[in-house]
């Protein structure tokens, strides 16, 4: 079985944390770390090889793939140098800026005969998992409605993020997540975009957007993310025809599929719960005509991204397909550059 | 003090309940009522003249005001009449179907000098109440997104609300109120809208919708409702950039400010809690750090909808000026418009 042996280039936040999970995996050697900042090369272990200039690491042949862990805005220059070097290449997400950016690094990667891939780790998370099943397994029914939230409370982003040339803003850091997950979960083309974007606590870049994504199939789906939202919205609210699914978190541990009971046939004809004044159809008395299911059971205990690397392993093996290929990346920044588009124009824009 | 002396067009579930609330207050008497249904008239009270016949109760003298509450397509054919009949009108909401009909039934108004207002009584409403006090009183700082939601677990609708004839659907009995309270809520013009529409287990007419309307001032609202959303959505979800307001229900009795503590200066230097995986903007310990005010206090403690009719007290009586104007009614009309055609042409349309 062939291995991946590994150089990480950014030994940030991200670098660190392939090096201790992806490389406790038996069939994952890193080899080598890269990063500028000498005091980030002190974390690495013993037996790995450091380097404080890419270009080196680029290289040494003992490293096969490089993983490209450094702020966004030198995801390019990295991947085109590291295909002209041979190297397998995996991008952290966002894999580009720019759907520009990422024809040039991916024309250099087919050129050279490399595999080019980029980190969507959130493809395997608990709560993406759950939704995409209960869909996929039409336990909703026909889906008219699906909603992607994410709530945070720091307001601030942390380390490069909060700067605009270094591609900071929470549209690339999880915008690309969330887009990712929609366009995995719902097949067909997008036909039109509208989106609000802002900047509430942080300077330079957003940390705050809505996106409404309609599909050619009549499904419009929502994404909303701001990290100044003090009260946590759920993480998924998907409904379908005959169902409603809520999954509160990220770590999918709280939520229900919820079902009408027979009260849908009939309407309560006399109303006897005015709380609300009149009306019929939102009785707060509603609730007790609600059946509650358990979320879908997913074997995954906990997020694990070392499957993006196991799924790596089984492409290069020749056992799997590729699950996060290069033409979905680029659809999701094409996405992203429709969402920014329309936030400026204040209007929808066409897609697709 | 002048008097209301009302008179009842339409006995059903809105105008019975007319009857029973303003018809026991000291300045409003029912003087008649009409329904073409006989059984709806063996409801009415003894002392109170019952008409089947609209016609014949606009010929009645005693009768100075009228209350049109008809299913929808027949309320202007009946303003229009009682205009010329010299009553004062108030119409149940929606006051008209299109903007068309709503130019007929007041110029029909005006030329004959009588009053015309529409019950919207959910500007009253505690809910809404209470976010018009916190966002009048500034205190979620400079307010950046507003959500208005409902949502319904009964599916169907009731009575004539089912059928396209009679105007029913979801947008014309509740998105009047949703959209109305916005427009009263947030100042200045809207210049784009973008909705979705949907019939889920209704046949002929609309049972969810999602609109974004864009402020020129930068905000943008949204407004959610679906007859078929089996977990309850907050009612109310607003933030500004130092709280975040959330009313739970109509009733106002759940909810509160949220305010971001000391975290929101310094995001956690380690991350301690990785549940979620690699994020630090949304780690789920993020609740620590969340301060808790209560929901502002409201004077009225339920909905009271006679206010609606107290104020057309005070507008006779020339004490207070008439609250639902006409153009803002008017205005509410024409958003529905642009909706329909939003959600039609499956794009944002220019408004304003």
């Amino acid at each position: 079985m062939k291995k991946l042996k590994l150089g990480i280039i950014g030994y940030g936040f991200m670098g660190q944390w392939h090096n201790n999970h992806a490389g406790t995996m038996d069939e994952v050697e890193i080899v080598a770390v890269c990063d500028t900042d000498s005091k980030q090369l002190e974390k690495v272990k013993e037996g790995i090889k450091r380097y404080s200039d890419y270009k080196e690491l680029l290289l040494d042949n003992e490293v096969d793939w490089v993983m490209i862990s450094v702020p966004n805005h030198l995801h390019k220059m990295i991947a085109i140098d590291a295909a002209y070097a041979k190297k397998n290449i995996i991008v952290e997400k966002p894999c580009a800026l720019t759907v520009d950016e990422f024809d040039q690094m991916y024309e250099a990667a087919q050129q050279n005969g490399v595999i080019f891939t980029v980190d969507q780790n959130r493809r395997w998370d608990r709560d993406y998992s759950m939704v995409k099943l209960a869909v996929s397994e039409n336990k909703l029914g026909k889906v008219y409605m699906v909603k992607s939230s994410l709530s945070g409370v720091f307001g601030k982003m942390h380390d490069w993020h909060v700067y605009k040339q270094y591609g900071g803003g929470m549209l690339y850091d999880w915008g690309v997540h969330l887009i990712d997950q929609i366009l995995d979960l719902i097949p067909g083309k997008i036909t039109q975009i509208c989106a609000d974007m802002k900047s509430v606590v942080n300077e330079e870049v957003d940390d705050y957007f809505k996106v409404m994504l309609y599909f050619e199939s009549g499904l419009a789906a929502e994404i909303e993310l701001g990290t100044l939202l003090l009260n946590k919205m759920p993480r998924w609210y998907v409904s379908g025809d005959s169902g409603t699914m809520v999954v509160e978190n990220i770590k999918a541990d709280t939520g229900a599929i919820y079902r009408a009971g027979i009260m849908q046939k009939a309407l309560p004809e006399n109303v006897k719960n005015l709380d609300a004044g009149p009306t019929r159809t939102f009785s707060t008395k509603a609730e007790d005509v609600v059946c509650t299911e358990a979320l879908p059971e997913i074997t995954r205990k906990h997020n694990d991204w070392n499957d993006f690397f196991r799924n790596l392993l089984g492409f290069i093996n020749e056992t799997e397909e590729l699950i996060v290929r290069p033409e979905q990346v680029r659809r999701v920044l094409q996405v992203m550059e429709a969402v920014r588009k329309s936030a400026e124009l204040r209007k929808s824009v066409d897609f697709e």
